[in-house]
C-alpha cells in the first residue's frame, strides 16, 4: 500500500522537534537536561496515597466519559477558588492531559479552512493541531511587544487577512516558552477586539498556578461565552505523566466536545481520576512549595543568563527563561543547542521549535545542581565560541 | 457566540447511545446491568502490584510519546507468541486504550471524502469516527451471512458505489456485538478481494484472547502491508478503565500515526504503562481463567435465551450474545430494553445502537448471579408481554 495517499494533513505535520531532540540527546549519559516542561518534583504523597487506594479498591472500570462526577465537582470548586472560574461540573470534561483538552477543542470548534490566530513564539503543539485539522494559521510575532499580544496586533491581523474566516485565537497565559504572565490590564485591553470580532479564545492556563508576584487573571471572566479554558494537574501537582487535564466552556460547547472526547479516548485512566479528586480537594497548596523553589531558580537563571550576555525577557510565570542568543556568537538556536549538547552535555530547547530562531528556552523545572552546572557550561561556551569567532 | 458555526462533522455525530443509556439506567438502585463490555473481573494482582511499585518509584514523568520502549518490546513479544503478529517494537505505538488506537488510525489513514466499508452490526464508535473525520461510510449488512463479512459482499459494495474512493474496511474479529469469531478459512477467503482493491484493513482484535474452541487468526498475517491491527489490555487483562491500547502497522504508517497520537494525547498514563510491562511479561495466562468463566456463562446465556424464544447467533468469541427479539413481542430493540429496564430492572443494549433494531445485546462479562437474575427476568418479560399482546 502506498502511504502517499493517506491524509495529507498528517503528512504535512512535522513530529515534535522538541521531543525528538530531547529523546536524541538522552542517549548521552552525561547530559544535563533543561529541555522539557516537566517538574522535577514528585507527585505529592497524599495524591500517591489516593492512587494506591484506587488500585486497591479496584477502580479499574470505565469512568463515565465526561469524567468521574466527583472529580468534575472538585474541579469546579478548586478552580473557582483559585482563579474565579465560573464553571459548574456540567461545564467541565476531564481529558487526557491538557494535550487532549487542546486537541479535542480545536477539533470541535473549527471546520477545515477556518483561520486561527497564534501569537508566537508558541508551544509547537498548537501549530501542529491547526495543520492536522486543515486550518489556516495566522502567526503574530510578539517579540517586539514584550511577548504580549496586543489588541493592535489582533486588529492588524484582521486587516491583513480580509479573506480569512478568523474564528479563533490560542492564548497561552502564563506563556510557554517565554514565561510571560499577562497582567489583568493586558487581558482587559485585549478582550474587546476579540469580542467585537466574535473570535473564540482557547485560553491555555496550564501554568496558572505558577506566577510570581502577581495573580493569574483568566480571560474567561471577561468573555465567558467565547472562551474555552484549558487546565490540568501536570504543572500544579507535578502530575505530567499521569495525564489529567480539563476543558471548561459554555454548556453548548461542552455538549459538543464531550462527543469528540468520548470518540477519541473514551475517558482518562480511572485510578488517576480518583487520585485527582484528592489533589483538588486537599491539595490546594501543593503548588506553593514548588512555586517558592521555582522563583528562586528563576531569579538565579535569569541573572546568570544576563551575565552570560543573553537578553532575557522578564518571566512572570511558568518555569521557563527565554533568552536571546548573544549576537557575537553568530549562532542560530539549533547551532547553539546542538553545540551545547554535544560539547558541553547540556540540553536546552531551540527557540526555532517555538517559532523564533534567535532564542533558546531554558526550563528551570530542574534541580539547583543541574541549573548550576548548566549555567557554568553556558558561560563557558559563550566564552569559548566568542573567542573562536574573533 | 453561536455554536451553529462550529465543526459540522461534530454537530452531525450523535453521542454514544450505549453509554448514555447505561448512564441513565444506573440511577435505578435495583438495576442489574449487562450493558457495557466491561469485564467483571478485577485487574490481576501481579499487575496491580506493578502499578503500586510504579507509583512508589515516582514514574510520574512523560513517557516517550511512542510509549515506554520496554512496553513496546514486551508487546512485540507477547502478541507474536499469542497470535503470530510480526511487528517489532518500532511498529507499535502505545495508545489510550483501543479507542485512541482507532481514532488516531482513522485520522491518519483517510482524508475527507474517502469511503470506508463498515460491516454491520458494528460497535458504534466506528461510525462516529467516520462521521467526525468527514468520511463516507458504506454499511454492509451481515445479518444474512451469519454475521460474517464475505468477499462477495465486499465485491458487491465496490460495484454499488463506483464513484466512491473506497480506501478502508473496519473489521472486528472477534466481533462486538455479535460474538462471531472468524475462522481462518473465512479470513483467507476475505483477504484477496481486499488486496486486489488496495483496501486498508483496520483489524480490531481487542477480543482476540477471548475465543472459545478456536484460535484467533489475524488478517495481518495475510495482508501485512495494508493491515493496521488494534489491540490492548482492556479485555485480556480486565484493564478497561486503565486505558492501554496498541496500534500495530507497517513502518511508514507507524511513523505517521505517531504524530497524530502525540498531538492528540502526548502519551498514556506512565504508571499504567509500567504496570502493562508486567501484564505482557508475566501475564500470558491472565485471560485463561476469565475465558473459562466466560465460556460457562456464554453457554448458560445462549441456552436460556433460546428457551426464552430468541434466535441466537453462535458466539465463538468476545463476551456478548446477540439475540433476535421474538416476533411475537412486536417490539423493536429500544422498546425491549427500555421496558426491561423500567419494569424488570435489567439493563441490556439495544441492537439499534449497533445498527440492527431487531436484536438486543447481552454482555455476559457479569457475575453468575446477575446473569441468572437477568435470564429469569427476560423470560418473565417475554411471558408477560406476549400475553398482553394476545
Amino acid at each position: 500500500m502506498e502511504l502517499d495517499e493517506i491524509n495529507p494533513n498528517v503528512l504535512n505535520v512535522k513530529p515534535s522537534a522538541m521531543r525528538k531532540f530531547d529523546h536524541d540527546i538522552s542517549s548521552d549519559p552525561q547530559i544535563v537536561k533543561l529541555t522539557l516542561g516537566e517538574p522535577n518534583f514528585n507527585v505529592p504523597e497524599h495524591i500517591k496515597k489516593a492512587a494506591h487506594e484506587a488500585i486497591d479498591k479496584n477502580e479499574s472500570h470505565y469512568a463515565y466519559y465526561w469524567g468521574v462526577e466527583e472529580l468534575r465537582e472538585a474541579a469546579s470548586n478548586y478552580y473557582r477558588d483559585k482563579f474565579g472560574y465560573h464553571y459548574t461540573k456540567d461545564q467541565i470534561v476531564v481529558t487526557v492531559g491538557a494535550t487532549e483538552a487542546l486537541s479535542s477543542t480545536v477539533k470541535t470548534l473549527f471546520k477545515p479552512g477556518d483561520a486561527v490566530i497564534l501569537p508566537t513564539p508558541a508551544y509547537p503543539l498548537y501549530n501542529a493541531l491547526l495543520t492536522l485539522n486543515d486550518l489556516k494559521t495566522i502567526l503574530i510575532d510578539t517579540s517586539d511587544s514584550g511577548f504580549v499580544l496586543t489588541p493592535e496586533k489582533v486588529q492588524q491581523a484582521i486587516s491583513d487577512y480580509p479573506d480569512y474566516n478568523i474564528k479563533g485565537l490560542i492564548l497561552t497565559d502564563p506563556n510557554n516558552p517565554t514565561g510571560v504572565a499577562y497582567t489583568q490590564e493586558q487581558i482587559e485591553n485585549l478582550a474587546p477586539v476579540l469580542k467585537d470580532n466574535g473570535i473564540w479564545v482557547i485560553s491555555d492556563e496550564i501554568y496558572g498556578e505558577l506566577t510570581y508576584g502577581q495573580a493569574h487573571y483568566s480571560i474567561s471572566k471577561l468573555l465567558p461565552d467565547q472562551t474555552i479554558v484549558i487546565n490540568g494537574l501536570s504543572k500544579s501537582h507535578a502530575m505530567t505523566g499521569w495525564r489529567i487535564g480539563f476543558v471548561f466552556g459554555p454548556t453548548g460547547f461542552i455538549d459538543q466536545i464531550a462527543k469528540v472526547h468520548q470518540f477519541t479516548v473514551t475517558t482518562p485512566t480511572s485510578i488517576v481520576q480518583y487520585a485527582s479528586i484528592e489533589a483538588l480537594t486537599n491539595g490546594q497548596n501543593d503548588a506553593a512549595a514548588m512555586r517558592k523553589e521555582y522563583l528562586k531558580r528563576r531569579d538565579f537563571v535569569a541573572k546568570e543568563m544576563k551575565e552570560a550576555g543573553f537578553d532575557v525577557v522578564h518571566p512572570g510565570g511558568a518555569f521557563y527563561v527565554f533568552a536571546k542568543i548573544p549576537a557575537g556568537l553568530h549562532m542560530d538556536s539549533w547551532d547553539f543547542v546542538k553545540t551545547l549538547a554535544k560539547e558541553y552535555h547540556i540540553g536546552l530547547m531551540p527557540g526555532d521549535a517555538f517559532g523564533d530562531n534567535a532564542y533558546i528556552r531554558i526550563s528551570y523545572a530542574a534541580s539547583d545542581e543541574a541549573l548550576s552546572t548548566a549555567m557554568k557550561a553556558i558561560k563557558q561556551m559563550v566564552k569559548d565560541k566568542t573567542k573562536e569567532k574573533v
